[in-house]
């Protein structure tokens, strides 16, 4: 029996109340296993005890995962179970060979930004969260939109009234903020994204500022609250006089690949760029 | 007489045919003969003697000013005879103050990448060219779109068909890149943006990579050729078989803007961010 | 004192609790009945003995108006209290020259016409609406898009996954579906727009179809309701299974316009057309 | 043999020096003989005697087809030898099938409407020029853009700065416009469309206006010429002090489809609609 030398113990992520995914973990588990790698599962023992963590579900699951492990710097390998993914790219149906490959050592690493992001009122934070795709600030009320000021490193950049705010990385900027007319951030691009929702402005465009800023949205719009997203999955309801202050997290998190990996091959297939007119 | 401590030599640079700037050039090298500062003219002379370049003019001459000096490494200060410029943001009518503040040393430096751009055929490099704002390669007939291949560090990228595509730095994502519908790049994100014209394809967008990327475009269509040009005032035409290989410049310019310069007020101003519907 | 021939009942909407709204109607009713013409004010009393309706507010409150009246066919002419909106074309500070004019007969007349929208869900219809700008579906949680299928003239076009679906008149086209990159309909372009809101299909594009078409909007996801809103003023909540069915109401509102009404004068305004890079 | 009732004399249009073209069109008259009918070539011969022309082609063909016999009113119907057109959409794998029911009165007729552009200085019309798709305002001048000014029915609409404007028909919404950001305009929208190419003021919008509108174009850029071209396959230097002026022509074509003909079929496989992120 090989031993895998890279790794040696590690934390298997399912997606909730999805048999698909609770059916390849245990074969994952298995294989594991079979090659003399400790499983684990359960947040806290992956924390402790990890040095690898693979994800069975799909980016949705990856997301989830990235943000509960960042502090922990284990990398992640993302199993796909259904169509590819942007960041789970090992298809359900290669992953005994790919992950066979990835003990060995054979894969491509990665590192990806996450955004830190605070609820501030008169200096108490009320809530931090971090995201790996976005932040999105969008309005509480379908019927209305919000007025909110942006400041960069301190410096007012504009007011403006809209559906909403994107704050994406360049991982985010083919999810929500390619719905909204934001470009496409290759990963190794250090910016941040600043991509508006349905601006009543209409000169407004998508702005990139360096990775290493310092984004403060503050809500101005007196009649309306407005909801705080986090990669779409989590949430916060702010209201006036309260910042939503954004920067880059200190801690990256380490994404592997299989080792033929290549961003635009992903990006062409889940764009149809082969089509034409 | 107060004599300036940080410049002793410096180049003044007119827009050709221009009176305006001819009587204002005169004005400025009063000003600084009386500061006890050296004025030289001619390219050859500043190239070798000012430790301080300064454009009478607008934009589009502090670009090719950019583009003759950026080997030399001495740093540019713009006036504006017309509206205020992206580049050149000295007032005419503020020159005097603030030419006397920057030779106290109050100001704001900055630096600027610069795109390399070769021609290539079969390995022999047929020109080579700069830009400040961007490269744009572009169909030389009006009827015909062009077909390409783009390629970033050797990788594929896509096939397009298109009018065209700008290759621009984030100090030209204001410039014709934005009439094309790519983001605004704060001139901090060291980026290179790839922003096709009128693609055939509706998927694509604008696109973000590192940096330091090698990007290459090798045209493909077989009965026009295509022209490319370097900050809208040069241009080489370019036929098939022939690589447009580009890559940031070595060396950087070094933009001086009055001491209080601030980006987003220059950006906000430019593109009327005050008006709402 | 010199009689108006050519309205002899006018009807005044205010704007509620809006005192600018309440004073300048005082003021308008005294000019009225000076030129010897009968005000009437509330609903039934308008619906009954009005040949004009003066509303006193802004677009909001004639666009209120267009959809309260629009059956007793009385023409409508909007006194604006802030800045020059679309609809309501007489700026507060020339009311009584304008309105003088308008009594004498020196005005311009204008039909628009209206979106009729039926809830339906096996045969039945829960609810009826009217429009003059936009019929918009939109999602009811934030953190969720909708999926709905699209069909004209009962012909399948398209599915769909969305923040939402903007369905226009020319009159709402420079409302919330400029915000979301649809395009400017002169109010005698005879067409329905339907303008995606943040599509995850990056091939969807604006689609203008004839003003005689019926548009349904089949609502498919199953997790999530959605809200269907009419002018961003009333709104209803739809699920899956309910038909949003809509088409061009048979009656037409009558806008009146000083006489040198120019709808590109107040696109320019609107939309700072002068203004250059 | 079964004799066509619908048509007795066809005229058949094929592609220049294209072999494919020219097999198929053999075929095809060999077909129609077999069913009795008489067959034609030559412009002066189909324009005189024919009931029917067949374009064995595909878009381009029919483009040029539709100008040159527009004003005979001879009904038209497209085989494609490649891939399907948005005008020409009988495959040419399925000709045999389509015109057999189409002899049979088995097809869907369709209007659509022409630009009709006159070039024009001091009252005399220097040139005079129709297109089915669309009127192409473009720079003549690679690095440089147009100034002109936009008049609809002889009122000001806008000056812009631009590399270009199309004015486009429903018809070529779904060709050069769509790349430069245009609306889906349905063939029953009786309306012409207004795009800019590249416009440098950033809330210049597509614009829809009436199909009886006379749209006039004045360029004022006094550097450069412009180019005019029709269909993408004509064109007329224009300079400055000429007007470009257009209106739907006073003759529509007519366009044979196969029976079961679905406008949005076609435009979900060409814009790839089915595909999601």
């Amino acid at each position: 029996m090989e031993k895998s030398n890279m790794f040696h113990t590690i934390g298997i992520i399912t997606k909730p109340n999805d048999p698909r995914s609770n059916d390849k973990a245990k074969e994952l588990s298995a294989l594991l296993k079979g090659k003399g790698v400790d499983v684990v599962q359960g947040d806290k023992q992956i924390a402790e005890q990890a040095d690898l963590i693979i994800v069975v579900g799909g980016d949705g699951s990856l997301l989830n995962t990235a943000r509960t492990f960042v502090d922990n710097k284990i990398p992640i390998l993302g199993i796909n179970l259904g169509r590819l993914g942007f960041l789970a790219d090992v298809p359900a149906t290669s992953m005994v060979d790919i992950v066979t490959e990835v003990l060995n050592g054979d894969f491509t690493q990665e590192k990806r930004h996450l955004l830190s992001c605070k609820i501030e009122q008169d200096g108490k934070i009320l809530g931090q969260f971090l995201a790996l795709n976005d932040v999105v600030v969008h309005r509480a009320e379908t019927l209305k939109m919000i007025e909110f000021d942006l400041l960069i490193d301190g410096k007012f950049v504009n007011n403006q009234r809209a559906d909403g705010l994107i704050v994406t990385t360049p991982t985010g900027s083919t999810a929500y903020a390619l719905s909204s007319g934001g470009p496409i951030m290759h990963p190794g691009v250090n910016a941040i994204g600043l991509v508006s929702i349905c601006p009543h402005t209409m000169s407004h465009r998508p702005l990139l500022v360096p990775g290493d800023s310092e984004v403060v949205i503050q809500v101005k719009d007196l009649d309306n609250g407005a909801i705080v997203s986090f990669d779409g999955q989590t949430s916060m309801a702010v209201s006036v006089g309260q910042d939503i202050c954004l920067h880059q997290y200190r801690n990256l998190i380490h994404l592997l690949h299989p080792k033929n990996y290549d961003y635009f091959e992903i990006i062409r297939s889940k764009l149809h760029w082969g089509h034409k007119l």
